[in-house]
């Protein structure tokens, strides 16, 4: 039987602004990445959010954020291994409280924008969060999203890794993303099969064609885009059609 | 046996600026109230904050405060009990967070300046932070620093809550506290009568003379005064001499 | 000839966060109040919103709000005035050099949201608001939204001060307003007719049927309801039928 | 005659949180560089900052820093040289207004730590400064803290820049200073030597013994450091002694 997660990034709001469209992507998502309150989010904002993940038997994780909400945690900053574990540690309790509050499972963590970008950069801020995940709760999945990333997760035989997959966006034949910067819709039919690819074969194929290994336990969609909620219909049907049984990282790893 | 808890406000440093004495401080107290970053305090003085609790064998408890870093939370603001038990839930976790880190215990739960003020005054908001302390973890203690919040935790069978005495201040005869603008040397010998007189009598002199209840299990001790280290000496001298023991609250809740 | 401004709330979107319709309603008015950092906006979002201004020749003024983006300044605090009219200065004086930079008159200020409910209840807040842009730049204009704060703006002679009415809203018989929770779609023609009532009598039908005083040389339109420019073009129909003129707040002072 | 200015940084409190030595430095200087409450300072901070250079005749500037209080401005960001400008635009104009509440001259601006660095690094981000400065107001003064901005200052005819220099800090033979981690005392007469060397022949003795040029017509004090008013002590006794005047920027430039 293949399983396989989907998580989406979650509870961007922030105060009277609100982002993305959880009500409507969460009932198709079996793990919520919840912003924790530095590049979005507020403690209000992640209390509702962690309730909807509730209602629908979602698992949550943190998406922890530089403190720059001004740049929605986009931009690089010169912060040190201990500053960047000191921000993931403090947005990750102040979320697995708020889940202890819905009585949701709290499960893992993965860095959001430039945060994980900085990971991905800097071994030594990588294995300064890891080590603090693990001095925190040694059952939190850390959800990875580059290679680069997944190597130092591997460094820890105690630390559980998923490594994760994109089906609504193109690879590179590097396994490296193709980022727009404009949110185009997606062909359902196209991130279906994506999907299915990378569930059953733990292969995409490119943009120029080639066949490349995306051994991915979970995908990621985007919530924001133009079509999240068609996509995620596709992707439900795909997998009923494939047998393929969708569970949370908490499930898996 | 007479047992009595010793609290303080710490980590109130915030980024480049230093406040409190902490690292002097520490060493004489049982529990420390440590800021969660809205009023007060970061991420990475958090984590130095506890490190130093660690170090000294000192339980560790929220101190939590409204989003107000420019007020220090002494500014009260027109939040709704929801908006009130969010910012609570958020820095308890948070705090709980760096405390696993560095394998200190949590116990507490005070909240700060304007917060602990709407508390006092609307039953709706203490009731709301209440409950959520119970949702989060039911072991820990609330410290109540007036009666009317008092008399709110014993609303709940299973909030466990602990009235806090003042030894550096002078009280009222109905009980609350003279609060000064310039923070005075005051007189060891006096704080340490008063001490005395709340752990083992559970009564102190008021400013008038008259003799009043404060049947303190903890008393509160200012750090940010000209002289708290003298003060805490005075205090441990008369502790040893009149056979009081202290521990932390969650020995004494 | 009859002469009025209309005015309307700017430049509320926040990083990667958007509010309201700033692109189609500034062809519109004649004066535009933008958030000046404290409750909404960013110094980004001010250069793109004056920029607009600059494009359709519209004046702008500063809405100064109380330092609380995640209430979006609607919480009143307890702050002094001194500490407001600072909030009031700062942002004043941002917003003008954004002004300079792309060659728009800066000529008003607006306070928002609870900034502007603290000084219409507290004369003191008020008077010291007034004083420091008497101050700054004696030729601004006070833009007063209710009777309250319109008389302490006439205890300064040199001050220049206008009150303003609105048209999207339904009053009561006291002149107060009937804010609703839901922005529902308005009915262009109420709007404008009320828009002609209160540019050539002073006067509107309150929510009773009464004909009450609106003494307004400028109208407030919402901008982020759910059909403002509908609103907007009956108003410049009507204003066009009547042989009403609109003007910024500054030709009108 | 030789005419020199001497610039601090100032203001950079918080809330509660106390830094530098403002009332004791500002007797001794020309030129106050104010954070603008990005990276320290805040509204009523600048308001009290300029009352006490109004109080002591010392004319001041803008000291803008990145939006990061919690790094206090010294960790660059990934910030687009539009994003930089407008971060300057927005300070400069906060303290600007609060200059006039006080009628003491706004007249330079000096970028702050990581912000200094991005300009200095980045001609573009230099340029996108620079040209906002012009549009605000060409009087303005650019205070240059290295030779790279200096020739970047050059490329504009209409914008009076001043290079500064100095007298607390140890010069590397290439004109780079020596930062130390730790700020301890200066000899007095070392860096009133300095400060004569530089005003008189625009040269100062290297760490190695090097005699460099440094042809500055400011040189700058650290308030924050040990000794303060000593140095400054030191350097008027010098000032007096060689027939060195101290006048502000605007009188140099």
């Amino acid at each position: 039987m293949v399983v396989i997660d989907i998580n989406c990034d979650m509870g961007e709001s922030f105060g009277n602004y609100t982002m993305g469209n959880d009500a409507a992507v969460m009932p198709y998502i079996t793990s919520a990445n919840i912003a924790g309150g530095f590049h979005a989010g507020d403690p209000h904002v992640m209390d509702e959010t962690v309730a909807l993940a509730a209602e629908h038997g979602v698992n949550v994780g943190i998406h922890p954020g530089l403190p720059d909400i001004m740049g929605f945690g986009r931009r690089t900053m010169d912060a040190t291994p201990a500053e960047v574990r000191d921000y993931v540690v403090y947005q990750l309790g102040a979320l697995r409280a708020v889940a202890e509050c819905h009585d949701v499972t709290f499960q893992h963590v993965k860095p959001h924008g430039a945060m994980y970008s900085m990971l991905s950069e800097s071994p030594d801020h990588a294995r300064a969060v890891m080590e603090a995940i693990l001095e925190v709760d040694d059952d939190l999945v850390y959800l990875a999203t580059d290679s680069n990333i997944y190597e130092v997760t591997e460094e820890y035989d105690d630390l559980r890794a998923i490594f994760e997959g994109y089906v609504d966006l193109e690879y590179n034949a590097d396994r490296s993303l193709i980022i727009e910067q404009e949110k185009d819709s997606r062909d359902p039919d196209l991130v279906a099969e994506r999907f299915v690819d990378i569930a059953t074969e733990g292969q995409v194929e490119a943009a120029n064609g080639e066949t490349i290994d995306v051994p991915a336990e979970s995908i990621c969609i985007h919530g924001d885009g133009p079509n999240p909620v068609e996509l995620l219909e596709a992707i439900q049907d795909a997998a009923d059609d494939h047998g393929i049984e969708t569970a949370p990282l908490s499930e898996i790893a």
